[in-house]
């Protein structure tokens, strides 16, 4: 198997984009990318998306993307995996360079979900869920979480005031992210004022709502110095499952992906939780983030908040946590947030992540979950 | 690059499949592969869809069947390329076993076009088309293929019967496929007379809509004879693509999709058209077989008619042209259609094709298009 490294990457800007289509948002990121490597012929384009059918009437976008980028005619295809899809488009490059049928490979993702032409965000969304099981009842992809949030504060006697403190330090990172959807201080206060959605989850625990896209280029380790000097090696990755619906798991208390898909990366890379310096994980609500530091292996489990208040999850303490704000600040442009995490990443491990920077990072990883810890997808990257 | 093998495969029949759901479809298919081979461990499933966002509010179907099928908690995902998504999941698939990052890969398609609990079939497959330069004028999936037809016609001279006796030959092969959607004989009185859907096409030259699941096992080559007796190889794979919108071509005579998955695809194998025994064709409509038959170099470019009428296209021919009925009789359950074909040839390579075996078959095609050209995926398998 070769090895593959990450080198080059781009990203717009997360936001509410009306004037700019899926080609527009891509083709930006796209070519951010591009410009960064020298603009190599590019083999094969993999690209993430979950909701273009539903809100932009748009299938087969991996076609249609190839052909706004100029890559026809070689190989394009679109991967869905719900909120997950930017990771396993990510995990599908990966193979696809790793096995040697392609040595420069675009991949990333693309999610435009305000000022669709047609569809319901609320209900697009919610087919990331089991829809004989889950969304026919009723259930919103906000309500099955909030019933593992309530669950989790009743378990371990955690204070709601804790997921609050969770929100406000990722809205501190992210108000020095330029990227950043939601890029602003918040108190508190704000969170625990702001509208409820699903008790026990009011507006400021749930990731906004945006339209965005990522992209990055991989290539052979031993192929990457002739088109960048900057460049990070994908040391570890894997991919996971648990059951669809969340009635039918042992335990709500922890995703079961997360768990096997880390497990796996930190293998594959030869390194355990402590050596990771950096870390984009999947925090859609503030209790997703809580679950994702514990099924990580960062914090023991229902301890969150003490390490937290203590710089456990900032630069100097156990792992910088979401330096780019994570979904909460930065944004969750669903089909792209995989791809946003790894550019992030690639951006820390480069030094090249300005007012976000991690000092001395070298091991990053990423996590990016879909559906309700349907699958869950982690990569690790080295400097090299 | 390792070689990668067909080890098992399994179908249900094509049809309106009222009383099955996704997952019921697929499980069928699935669990008939999984006997085929001595259940193995299945480490990654990749299963191609297109409409079940549209159609059945379902998205993240590769966590859904793995679920259903008891792979959690390994790697599942989805691939979509219109009407190519299972053949860019076989693609997909192929690269996770070759690189070497997955031993025992199950793909294949699933598609649930009738019965739907929501959306529309027509629109949701118009998706395939580009949203902001073809569908939003209103053109469907059907009348830019008319368009193509009537000027391949007037181009060429060619009679609108010589179409009909294309469908023909299709419903006569179909008519011996256990699995076939429509599995009887037709005249070519009954494609002439046929309703009108957009002109010059008729409901007989279009395949039917329909509901239908393939599943198929890989595992690497060398590894193949521990599961099975009967196995193939997968000796030559490529994807290509063309612009989404017709009207930014250079010619419509020609799909450039195919001609350059086909070239890559025959030069991996080492072989040329000429040494292809039976191939599954990618005929959405007549004048897709047509231009597919030229595209993959079986004969002149306007002749077909008559090579056909000669039996070019049956066994002892040129090649043995849909012994399945393609999609024409066959069906055509769109994310599904491309795993159909390659599990239709493993059939015929390992000798179990029953009425539809092509005799002493060793080298089979499958050609899985997506939108009308915009991509094209072409896998070469050989008997071992």
């Amino acid at each position: 198997m070769r090895k593959v490294a990450i080198i080059g990457t781009g990203m717009t800007k997360v936001d509410k984009h009306w004037r700019k289509s899926l080609k527009e948002l891509f083709g930006e990121a796209g070519i951010a990318a591009l410009n960064q490597t020298g603009s190599p012929a590019i083999d094969c384009l993999i690209v993430g998306n979950m909701c273009a059918s539903d809100l932009s009437d748009q299938n087969n976008i991996g076609a249609l993307l190839a052909d706004y980028l100029g890559f026809v005619p070689n190989t394009a295809y679109r991967v869905e995996a719900a909120c997950g899809s930017g990771g396993a488009a990510f995990l599908a490059a990966y193979s696809a360079v790793a096995s040697g049928m392609y040595d420069v490979v675009m991949t990333g993702g693309v999610e435009k979900l305000t000022d669709g032409v047609g569809g319901n965000t609320t209900l697009s969304l919610g087919k990331a869920a089991d829809a004989e099981y889950e969304l026919f009842y009723g259930s919103s992809f906000v309500s099955l979480n909030a019933m593992i949030m309530r669950y989790y504060m009743d378990h371990y006697g955690v204070p709601r005031e804790a997921f609050a403190d969770f929100a406000v330090l990722m809205h501190r990172n992210g108000s020095r992210n330029p990227f950043a959807q939601l890029p602003f201080e918040i108190k508190r206060e704000t969170v625990l004022n702001s509208d409820m959605i699903s008790d026990p989850i009011t507006l400021f625990d749930c990731a906004p709502v945006g339209d965005g896209a990522a992209a990055l280029i991989l290539c052979p380790l031993e192929d990457a110095k002739k088109y960048s000097d900057d460049f990070v090696e994908v040391a570890g990755i894997s991919g996971a499952t648990d059951t669809i619906n969340i009635a039918s798991r042992e335990s709500l208390l922890s995703f079961r992906s997360t768990v096997t898909a880390a497990d796996r990366a930190y293998r594959m890379a030869h390194i355990s939780p402590a050596d990771i310096d950096v870390a984009e994980i999947h925090d859609t609500f503030t209790i997703t983030g809580v679950l994702s530091l514990e099924d990580l292996g960062f914090c023991e489990r229902g301890k969150f908040h003490k390490m937290m208040m203590n710089g456990a999850f900032e630069p100097g303490g156990v792992v910088a946590v979401n330096p780019s704000g994570g979904l909460k600040s930065r944004g969750h442009p669903v089909g792209a947030t995989g791809a946003y995490q790894i550019a992030e990443l690639f951006l820390q491990l480069t030094g090249r992540a300005g007012k976000m920077q991690v000092p001395d990072a070298s091991i990053g990883l990423a996590q990016n979950i879909g559906g309700s810890g349907s699958s869950t997808y982690v990569t690790v990257l080295r400097r090299v």
